[in-house]
């Protein structure tokens, strides 16, 4: 298998896209195709004393996609970036998974635009996994969306369940509507819609549809699958980020107080160690594009070298698990006719 | 002042209710009303030896408001029900305030219809108060109103931060609006036209607008009032309740995991009790519904007798603040035209 990484993207490249392809290459022994500028590139691997790693190549691509750049557009207006051409390899055959920590935006429509999304699908959508009580949530959309119709939360719910089985293992998983609250009746004219649809496909034996789920449910582990457009989506996302470093910096207040509670934190390193983990991001690695007819993951714009070893090892797994096939075969079922 | 109080809303009612009222009596020395069943809450006074509370009166209203009843009409169909009853006395001025842990729809609803809006106001919104890094943010609107125009968003920011300002006393208070980005030119069209509407107002004195905020900006204290459409508000407040939920109990596991933990407690036990304040509603009490023309507290349906207590002293500074009469002096800085 072949992965082309965006070398170019994020605020931490070429480093740590560099050091965390490296260590992929070691671990998978997959091979990794580094686009970008070459001289970077080759400067970052010197430096580790990296040149040969097996598996590495480079292919040279002289252009950037910066935060300035209109995303609908840039990577038609810039062919030669590092992102575009990155995406070539993987339209043209000649790699089978991308990831890139550059813009979201850009990257959503190119995947779009280069790869496609698959016969079928309405609409692209970003699923990131998070902590939950018990395990892991998968947020779909979490911002390719802002504007949505009920059918595209009925495909976000069918491809997301699909996600949880393919690559998370989860037999069965539940799927939940997020609402403003969990009555049947709840809910916006988009949100009554699309809770009729989910649970048609849930009665059909496509889903296992759980019904509504109110922010406080997901976090608290009230469903595998999170169905949310993408501005609520992003909100939630996005909180769930702020709440946990709000409260991990009022944990580390509580040790830090004094020589007595310092001392306390030793005998509590282990369990801290434990809750630290739950939100870290790195481990996770990206957030895959689920719908396009290839693997696309979007590493965290902050990714260091660890997230981006995470975020190839999510494409392989991705590429691996038989989850673009498990789409076309069910995208019968996720229409609103 | 008068404050009518619900005595028959909440999960725990009459029993939380009543005994909050006899501690804000005794602790405020304002006269509260409890409308309910008189029966049930003599009985509850007299459990609690409070029988003879200065300050306490029973209005006899015979009728529940219950989860089944369609919020947008029990309050017509069951006039005599503690809730519609305890609305007419404010209404006919009877009373100064409401406060009630009822249906919030209902509530809500009731709030319009007896009460009315304050003329210009286009809808009421419900308007918690939440912890955030450094101090409190007003959430507006946390769910009255899942379908918004700009005009709306609009007009919470404007009355939120009258709210920040005569009840939190915040001199200028930074209104953000919840986007899902940070850059002005983000969001669906419903945020580009409130940017543009609170940029205004911003430019023209009425508010101190900081532009979008994200998700991840409002627990970590980037503003003062985060304005939302009620859908995505009640989302993002549900959320805070959850991770906050999620991740305290992943702290309690940690210190209860052997006994080296549990002597560690002891050291924190002053800096746990602070960081278990921080996500404490009871302290806090309730919700206020803003825009409408009378003070309406929403207290938590769980809310034990120390929430009702707070949610009474909400009110009661609510009337006392001046934040009416600051709306209506405000409203034409509220329009979109």
């Amino acid at each position: 298998m072949k992965i082309a990484v965006d070398a170019m993207g994020g605020d931490n490249a070429p480093e740590a896209v560099v050091c965390g392809a490296v260590r992929a290459a070691q671990n998978y022994h997959e091979e990794i195709i580094l686009v970008g500028q070459e001289d970077k590139i080759r400067a970052v691997l010197k430096a580790h004393n990296a040149e040969n790693t097996p598996g590495i190549t480079i292919l040279h691509a002289p252009d950037l996609v910066d935060m300035h750049d209109d995303p609908a557009t840039v990577l038609r207006a810039k062919p030669q970036s590092s992102m575009a051409v990155a995406l070539n390899l993987v339209k043209k055959g000649e790699a089978d998974a991308i990831v890139s920590a550059g813009s979201t935006g850009a990257l959503l429509s190119g995947a779009t635009l280069f790869c496609k999304r698959i016969k079928g699908v309405r609409r692209g959508a970003v699923a990131p996994v998070m902590p939950c009580k018990g395990g892991q949530v998968l947020l779909i959309d979490a911002g390719a969306n802002t504007e949505c119709t009920p059918e595209y939360l009925l495909q976000f719910g069918v491809m997301g369940s699909l996600y949880m089985q393919k690559i998370k293992g989860i037999a069965n998983p539940r799927v939940g509507l997020v609402n403003n609250g969990s009555e049947d009746s709840k809910g916006d004219p988009l949100r009554k819609e699309a809770y009729a649809l989910l649970k048609a496909a849930g009665e059909a034996g496509h889903i296992n549809f759980v019904g509504n789920v109110e922010g406080r449910d997901v976090p608290l582990g009230a469903c595998d699958v999170a169905v949310c457009d993408g501005f609520a989506g992003n909100v939630m996302l996005k909180t769930i980020e702020g709440v946990a470093k709000f409260m991990a910096g009022a944990i580390k207040d509580v040790f830090t107080a004094n020589l007595g509670t310092k001392l306390a934190y030793l005998a509590c390193k282990k369990g801290m160690d434990d809750f630290r983990s739950l939100f870290d991001q790195d481990a996770v690695g990206g957030a895959p594009f689920i719908g396009i007819s290839r693997p696309v993951i979007k590493a965290h714009g902050s990714s260091n070298d660890t997230a981006f070893m995470n975020a190839i090892r999510q494409a392989i797994e991705y590429k691996k698990s038989g989850m673009i096939e498990a789409i076309e075969q069910n995208v019968q079922h996720m229409t609103a006719e």
